[in-house]
């Protein structure tokens, strides 16, 4: 039970770990040089990302199967971003020589379980298991558009009403809490997870809104994008591709906030043992990143699971709230602390 | 021109990358959250390998720019090896914070010189760059079967030719010319690059026969894979899959041993003042590992670039020389020390 990988070796880890891997739309997965996938309108959507031990998690906070399913939820919603139905993962998995087999069990069970949950029917159709100093998942997502236009950062208009599907600013209250509690006491962390359950996991093990990419793309979407380094930043890069202002209703911005503070519960999000101030949970909810929801611009009405932060107006590029422009301060893993 | 990663941060280093690499055939490239590429007959091939520093490479040995052409390289023939033609490539750099952004750069120079000589108009259409404690680089390929059936490892049949595109050994020779000279004397590492450029070339900036893929796939290939392991494990895993006996002819396999003893010239492979003699070639032939060559099956005579190696023969699944069965002592990059 305890065997790592030098002990038990790339090939008898890979014949392990393979089976937890569902792989229902490839139509050849792993054993070949190369995957297979459908591609039936002739266009394929692709992104990768990865998540580096240190920089990007902590074995500390997260378990293998948190690991796997961060990994591939916040791929799969880069294809939806696009307003694609992802359909494979590549999996890239470098890990030191003493890292527990079953640690890699875990890490394709957490893989498998996003999949299944976020983007049914998709499967890992692909990787590589590597040595490394350092524990790294590198993923690679596929999509089809199936016929549809991809939906562009570049396309909102005036007019257009600003929408997101997804959690703001709880995946960033949860690292607080993370940071707060440090790395070495493990009964602390325990007593986090139990206190703090579903903030923590927006940070560890988020449930972006997949399926809605989709139907933001079928329902007129005119630019979208996923919101990894925080809400103002996002909307500040759909508003220079777009060359427009995207004006945010401070009213829907506080609410978000409030969402925050009711998930937060008594205990704050800095190890304080009051809730966080309303200042607070609005710096939360524009700038504090991971949140891996749909920001989009829509003609009309959003489809259902959007809920409007505002609207397009002439005068860009920027970002307003109620008409005030505000500087977008986001997340720049090199250059933030 | 001494600017690192953490100080110039994430995007004025991309600003820097992005526009070195051609990305001819994408669609959609680098600047939405997926890129898009054209798959004309409803099929993607994918394939992914990751490049870690220390494991995979020394940065003592390799230059920025090698770095990144090896990992074009070593990917780009995953797509040749089921008869594909590389259409993209996806590169996730994870970088400590005090990387040079010159290196960055070297990288990305070498990136796209791979694919500008060996899959012209292939360039990398999205990627990630991340904070990590080494250097790593993981990159998924995609590739078009442009309406061919792909080719497998399971379809050698008896009576078909082994033959083999590309060089064998000498990447293996070039590790070693490295591995005598250390990582410690710069000086000693100049020597060798001007003493041994050609072998060590091999190891650290390899050429594989990209374009001999759809070759041998247009020739009519059975089987087919990209040999990495070393050439008597590879001929194994096709073995297996057709449940057939590659019996290679030891003349064949001798004048592969021969390239070698020529190529490393009179001062040897291990810092050895003399040649490596036959059996020490020889093995660094059929265990070597890094070739990245094309090992295929052909029913008939093999296409332009292919040398035959030996006969595919009933009594499987298993690998031969002249007829008499040899144990696959390949190489496992965490079990093998």
């Amino acid at each position: 039970m305890t065997d790592d990988l030098a002990t038990v070796g790339e090939r008898a880890a890979l014949a392990r770990i393979i089976p937890r891997l569902a792989r229902a739309e490839a139509l050849l997965g792993p054993g070949d040089d190369a995957a297979l996938l459908a591609a039936p309108d002739g266009l394929v959507l692709l992104s990768t990302d990865a998540m580096v031990q240190g920089p990007d998690f902590r074995r500390a906070w997260s378990t293998p199967f948190e690991l796997g399913w961060k990994a591939a939820a916040t791929n799969l919603i880069d294809v939806a971003a696009m307003g694609g139905r992802p359909t494979g993962l590549l999996v890239a998995l470098a890990a030191p020589g003493e890292t527990p087999v079953e640690d890699l069990e875990g890490i394709a069970d957490g893989l498998a379980a996003a999949c299944a949950e976020l983007a049914p029917g998709v499967g890992v159709v692909g990787g590589d298991l590597t040595r490394s100093p350092v524990l790294a998942l590198s993923v690679t997502v596929t999509g089809s558009l199936d016929g549809r236009e991809p939906v562009l950062r570049s396309g909102a208009r005036p007019g257009d009403v600003v929408a997101y599907s997804g959690r703001l600013g709880l995946a960033a209250a949860g690292l607080r809490l993370l940071f707060a509690t440090g790395e070495e006491d493990a009964d602390a962390i325990a007593a986090l997870r139990r206190r703090h359950g579903p903030l923590l996991a927006e940070q560890l093990a988020p449930r972006p809104p997949v399926a809605d990419g989709v139907r933001a793309a079928e329902g007129g979407a005119t630019a979208m994008l996923d919101v990894s380094d925080g809400l103002l930043l996002d909307a500040t890069r759909i508003a220079e591709a777009s060359d427009v202002l995207l004006d945010l209703d401070r009213t829907a911005i506080e609410a978000e906030g409030d969402a925050v503070i009711t998930a937060a519960g008594a205990d704050g999000v800095d190890g304080a043992a009051e809730p966080p101030g309303r200042n607070e949970a609005f710096s939360l909810v524009l700038g504090g990143g991971e949140d891996h929801g749909l920001l989009a611009c829509f003609p009309g009405e959003p489809p259902a699971g959007f809920r409007r932060l505002g609207r397009v107006r002439e005068g860009g590029p920027g970002v307003a709230i109620d008409g005030a422009p505000v500087d977008a301060a986001g997340w720049d893993s090199f250059s933030a602390s």
